[in-house]
């Protein structure tokens, strides 16, 4: 991220336009119309959700990997063929590949500051805009993508393109990018919708989802186009897998929480001595019970799609994305018998910094992103983000219960698969651990 | 357990009945009212479930650990106590136990043979009749105790003491037993429910613990004595960890079950080489993907609950025993990259015995006792028990579902606490991990 | 090792002598002269020694994998190979494989009971006959026939063959045999001998390897066929590693040796619980210092050339075979903080078996040979074999001091490589690790 | 070291001579006379060896921990003691101690700038003065000490005291420290010396240790008291483990060493990305032929001495100090199959910083302290320093071999114990395992 940024300004929008009569301009996110949220539903033969857009998604941010041409002509052309099949969606870039792809699409686009750094708040603003998130790369552009919707209790669903070697997190094959976004455009829409219900209730408990008041009224403002669910069986509905998060905040010498609102990791967080040629002392807790003081270089707090990241590099256990834990790893613990930690999703796992020997601190970062120095007395807290069915969760947080909304929480992440059948969340994971991991590779026996 | 055996008959009964006057006999278990199922429920402030007797228990069996003269007079110790304050229950001890105990108490007992072995079927009886269970020891016996179960879907709730070092599986002091039990056997009385409910009423959303047609019936018939909850708050109640349990059965060459009913894994499953000079070659499956074929000593799958016992020496990560998974770990396996998994409670874990090598399968034993060889070709099926609440269950696995049932599934473990506000599922895990494992020892630093 | 075995008698001798008029004949092995032991010089530019027949080798064992019948066939064609080229040479076969290929050969061979069973004391025979040793299969060929030396404190050369993959051992590809057998069974022939030293002379410090009086006597016996040097340049000498092995003996309960002679292990010693359910408590000392108790499964020593072996699978690290050392690294041990040990070759390793419950002891393998069990409160001494300049051992040992003999000790390695610039220890280690151990398979990195 | 230095100058030295009646003075290095070097010899019965000096020692380097006044207070005491016992030894401080401490003693002092930079180049002149050292604190100390010496391959015989713990490295008690520096000035004195040697020469083979001709002259020069002697037995002398060093220099892009002298390391050399948020690359070299690349945090090249510090950290093994090996220790590998290495000493090991991606470099330092960043295409080459026998450390280097002049290289460290019989490299080796690094702490049992 070296280029030089430039504001998006309505100067700027203007200057542009009147010198392209092409129209390769670039717009304000401000001018998009508001997000629309999906709601995700259990079905009974598959542990992956089914996504359902109350109408059709408009807005939909590219997120794609630096510094490679092949990426940028994969998203070039990922662009044309939306802006041309479905003429009502906008398409949003991050600010600087706006700015060096616009002229190369003949149509307007839209930019956003995404630096995910937490002294510019305006990138909040994506939260309330973007309806979808289509990401070209590897596992690290999800990341990034992710990051994106740190500040946020709602992340848009992603779809994501590997261009190459297929990673951890269930990429799609580039190739297959007409049919998946047709896919995840139309999941939910009224004819496919009708056709799931009256299956499901035939033969299942599972009540049909909900078609909201809300919903109803959006679908009478925007429709599907009816030509594009032609080929679409009855049954083909996007198949979400949502990703826990950890919830993130640092606290004081009084252990008050002092940053709302709080951050968001797919990934992990990570303390480190950074510079500091001391090690840390950092005394952890779990759910107000000291367990611990961990000396060492630093720890890792981690999420099981994280277990695959740096943990594993730190002797971490491999954890299953679907299992709901926080992962507890030491770097380099200054013992012999510092055993990575599985701990519950509902844990609070606290971190003080309680070392006095020079006053350091410890450097933090979130995902790979360096969030802030954390000094001695103070710490970081962490939760594991909520991820279930919508009643259930306010139920437990004493919150008013509004049975059958579906699910909610966590990073939305579309599979890949050939329509329910072959969707899992076990694919990409066990492909992950087998083609990138080179898991349990044997030792080679004797001719 | 090497003393000789004799059969529980009639025939023993009556001599026995016969030459003592004071009673001390030994009655057979089918003399026993049938099985009193308590239910239980979640509260709002705390990770743990509150047990609810329908009517007061009955039947209570005691387990002990063999061979050791304290944990023999603290068993005399808590039966004459029992005996004497609770004159309605029976008490049952295992087949050898009963024998060399009955001399010592002037009251009658009740055997059961207990040997936790596939070819006596009669030990399932336990499960028809056993109300709640009392063991003296440690987590080995606590162990033990679970193994008598393991052919059935519900366990009885267990209140555990330990004679010295407490261990993982938060047992009791053996000098609280007369409050320990006290508190167990009220829990969910008509006095004390009707105070928490009231309480819970007017501050939270849970509905009120279901008081059912049968629950009414029973208290009708078998109630209370008034006196005892005297000095019991009114949220006294039983405090409940249910540790999952996987279930175990053996496949045959065509992937077939061959082993209904299933059994049941508080700790872990093992699958070793035993005496054969050869590797085991395991094929893992999940949920019917292959996920990789294991060259090694052998392989444990474990519940968290079993994460700190023998997976914890063969360098698995410590899962807390509120994680719902399930950890696999290897035994000396041939390979530089197979590092421990852990694994969604839902997935189904295949592993197949796929080496060819002399033929000689591999040995299986369940929490400790050896089950059973399986051949080449043949294989163990794993999944994790369910656990949760009834109705969510229900729904999952397609049956009809009842709601307000409370939790289903587990061992219900009785927590030590005091009260509500004390009891953690925390407590006794990070004592063990600090206590017995000598978790995070750091080295010594210089003066 | 499963068919029956057969006793090499005169009577069978005699019958099959008869009944063959082509001669393929079994003799025994009393019938061939006796041993000549080759030495090993020192080169200054590289790690691996030279050897140097007295006088050209004459009694060869071939010792092969067992059951494959690629490399049967790749035996015969070798024996066949030597027989019509060294018509001097006798050739030695295992039992067994002796009597299934010598119908294949029109030649007389000899067989020699081999199982390294501690009761059959006949095969220490083996020792005083064979002047090299063949293999052909894999690592655990090597393994095998170094175990048949186990007794013999002088191991001869062994040239080893793959057939296939290439192990840790430096083996050499069979399509090379013709020129490494050549290569070996000239090493210090006159000729070459002469120019090597008169170029050493010249530039190094290094004395002429000696020519003692037996050597110089010997050549006039039997002397190298003058035609076979020819295409061998003067500095053509066989490169020699001499791998390290540990010596090992049971200890009473008075800790007093009771098993002379000792036996040796080129790769490891295993003490292991075996069928017993209970751990072992083994007592580690270090030259007569408690180190510590390992509670575990079992407990392997290893040398540095078995760290790639079965200590590798229980978590040792790698050790090049150049470092003098002895592995010690626990088998799932009881224990978060057993850390593996590396101590040095001088150190006197015991360890006793302490467990009280049982009494069941452990079993004891060495080199994969089930050796036989050590009860409660006896044990295993362990210690390096002295490999060095025999001046140095002598020196140390405090027994008399013979100059410039070269080296003794350990198993003799013939290294393949391009002559002297090639051969080195590390080129099969390092193609080991890469090649078998898939050692540092990097995780995949993203398009 | 944040205090600020001040240079010692002729200028200073007088001025505190003058103001000082009491001689409270600090007189700078080049005043004292040339170093004297003993030598070390084997004895046979132990693996250490027995230090003899040619003559009194009379320059003692002392060396404290900072910043803890108990150390303060014996440094004090014993320069005090060794002021009055011994009056012909002058006393080095290092230049913030001699400047804090000076005045406290009646007597002239000598300073020297030892900050371990290498930008000050007059640290090196320590190496020709300094005959013994003395160091107070613990393992931090000894290695501070050891880096004063990192430029010169000769180390004077470090005598070092604990405060309190005892380390690894063989502390004595500081209560002892008048016999500790008596056993240590006297080793080799005429008395004692000719006892030994008519011992040995009577039941051994070992050649009485030369008295070089430099040796008996400086015996006429200066002698050693005659009363001070008189309680030792004629074998009191003191013994001496050689912990073998890593010698390390950068090498530039075409793999040639840009950085004479070398500089060594007692404990390791760290490679780390510091705070670059790549991994590092470093392709790993053995001896010429490449071993693997590593994509890692960082590396560690360790001796066995630093194999229980930041090695065993980041997850090595424990490596006694008498085994002559090389420690490769990865951190934070990206890869399941990077285990720790073992390497020998003999071996060459380059790593070259590989990676591409920012041109960042790595971060070097060695045994604690920061030397310098090394850029991508560069490299560090690491070898072990020669221990051993000068001959034939002379001869395997193709230098002139002068016989019996004892052993040479690594870093002499004064054992203590009970004389002859009671030293011991294993003594604290044994008791930091168990003391300090809490090796092998077993899981509890249960009651």
């Amino acid at each position: 991220m070296k280029v030089p940024r430039r504001r998006v300004t309505g100067l700027i929008c203007r200057r542009l336009f009147s010198s392209t009569p092409q129209r390769r301009e670039i717009r304000a996110l401000s001018e998009l119309s508001d997000r629309i949220h999906p709601s995700y539903h259990e079905t009974k033969d598959n542990d992956l959700l089914s996504l359902q857009w109350p109408s059709p998604p408009r807005n939909v941010l590219l997120v794609k990997k630096e510094n490679t041409p092949q990426t940028t002509e994969a998203v070039i052309e990922f662009a044309k063929h939306v802006h041309s099949t479905y003429p009502s969606i906008s398409l949003i870039f991050e600010d600087p590949a706006a700015y060096s792809l616009h002229t190369s699409l003949s149509f307007p686009i839209y930019a956003a500051l995404t630096k995910p750094h937490p002294s510019i708040t305006s990138s909040t603003n994506l939260s309330s805009k973007v309806d979808l998130v289509a990401t070209f790369g590897g596992d690290g552009t999800i990341l990034r993508a992710s990051s994106l919707f740190a500040r946020s209790p709602s992340v848009p669903p992603i779809l994501s393109f590997s261009m190459g070697t297929l990673g951890f997190l269930n990429e799609w094959k580039f190739p297959e990018h007409k049919r998946a976004f047709r896919e995840l455009y139309m999941s939910g829409a009224p004819s496919s919708r009708h056709s799931v219900m009256s299956t499901q209730d035939a033969k299942t408990n599972y009540p049909p989802p909900p078609v909201s008041q809300n919903a109803r009224h959006t679908i009478g403002n925007g429709e599907w186009p009816p030509h594009l669910g032609a080929s679409l069986g009855p049954t083909r509905m996007a198949r979400v897998l949502l990703r826990n998060r950890l919830r993130v905040a640092i606290t004081d010498k009084n252990n008050t929480l002092i940053t709302p609102p709080h951050l968001h990791a797919l990934n992990e967080i990570i303390l480190h001595r950074g510079a500091s040629p001391h090690l840390t002392h950092l005394t952890i807790s779990i759910s107000g019970r000291i367990l611990t003081e961990a000396v060492a270089d630093g720890l890792i707090i981690s999420t099981p799609t994280g277990s695959t990241a740096y943990s594993l590099s730190a002797g971490g256990s491999i954890v299953h994305p679907l299992v709901k834990g926080i992962v507890i790893t030491p770097i380099c613990a200054r013992s012999l018998s510092f055993r990575p930690l599985v701990l519950p999703n509902e844990a609070t796992v606290d971190v003080r910094v309680t070392g006095d020997r020079g006053g350091a601190g410890v450097d933090v970062s979130i995902d790979g992103v360096g969030r802030q120095g954390v000094g001695i007395g103070m710490g970081v807290r962490v939760w594991g983000e909520s991820v279930g069915r919508a009643g259930d969760i306010a139920r437990r947080e004493g919150k008013e219960v509004e049975e059958g909304k579906g699910w909610v929480g966590g990073v939305p992440c579309v599979i890949r698969g050939q329509g329910r059948e072959g969707a899992s969340g076990d694919e990409g994971w066990v492909g992950g651990l087998n083609g990138l991991l080179k898991f349990n590779y044997p030792f080679g026996e004797e001719s």
